[in-house]
């Protein structure tokens, strides 16, 4: 019989391979692509720092706990870059039976609670999850912002594709998104968003 | 003037780089090093899976808050494995000052806030702090018993350094060092560890 700890330690071990999943963001310091473990620490981070530009109402807390899993099941279902229409077509599909297997290893509670904040995240109705989806947006931006459009130059990406996946974040913080627009618009015109 | 927003972004700016500080460890998978920003990524997500074994009357959330900022310093202060007497030497130094530096980057109650929370680790006194660092400490013990002792043998580690050094997890949780103590033993019997 496998202990109740026991349990919850094989859940870490299985998805430390998250350290392995390649996005398609560089680091600030363009030294190399960042992987997803990574990302998920930034953006948690993120969220944290960013505490006082959540919705009036939310739990921080919950943002940060969503963040923390929101990427985990690429263990198996790897990263797909937003702008792919060809790879989203049977994502949803791929993640949930990822989700199935990799929550599934934890205790019965806590493979319902995580699940259940999995969800919450990716079906994007509650304030936490808005604002959790936003930062999660934001910062593979701010990254392109940084290194000259990088990943969007070499994924192809238009100005009208960024807008239309970006500007949700408008109703999760209007803050947010005043800082960005005039930054995408400038992008364009650098030439970095075709 | 860099608005209050700015200083926040160009704090996660300057933290991004955590993901380019090497530790001792490798991955589970053994395929490489891993870095201190997907363990701190790792680290937070394992308090959150093991919530239930913090001590009676914790905040969990502040824990998770705790070791997402816990490495931040190694930014400009490096990583020192914890076994490294010549490293430790000036260790706290060389950290203060990076203290200084990158939390001195945020708007003043944010970057008191951080520092609060990063003393209260270094500290290690609080029912959180102390269940924190016992956290991460489990974490690289758990990657050698799965890794044959690897960083133990790399770093010619003895069995009686690391008891010295873990042994304060029971302090903060006598179930985690139930589960640990018997597999250091086995693992010395092995020849994991001097």
């Amino acid at each position: 019989m496998t202990t109740d700890l026991q349990q919850r330690i094989d859940f870490i071990k299985a998805i430390d391979s998250l350290k392995e999943v390649q996005r398609k963001t560089c680091l600030f310091s363009e030294s190399r692509y960042e992987n997803s473990a990574e990302h998920s620490w930034a953006v948690a981070t993120f969220a944290l720092t960013l505490a006082d530009y959540a919705p009036e109402g939310s739990d921080i807390n919950r943002v940060i706990h969503m963040l923390l899993l929101h990427d985990i099941v690429e263990v198996d279902a790897g990263d797909t870059l937003c702008y792919d229409e060809i790879g989203n077509a049977d994502k949803a599909e791929r993640e949930q039976t990822a989700a199935d297997r990799l929550f599934g290893l934890l205790p019965t509670d806590t493979a319902l609670h995580f699940r259940t904040l999995w969800d919450e995240f990716e079906t994007e109705e509650t304030l936490e999850a808005k604002f959790a989806n936003a930062l999660d947006r934001m910062i593979p931006v701010l990254h392109n912002l940084e290194t000259g459009g990088r990943a969007w130059k070499e994924n192809s990406v238009t100005f009208d594709q960024v807008i239309s996946k970006n500007q949700k974040i408008a109703h999760s913080s209007q803050a947010l998104w005043d800082y960005l627009y005039p930054r995408l618009t400038e992008a364009k015109q650098r030439g970095w968003l075709k």
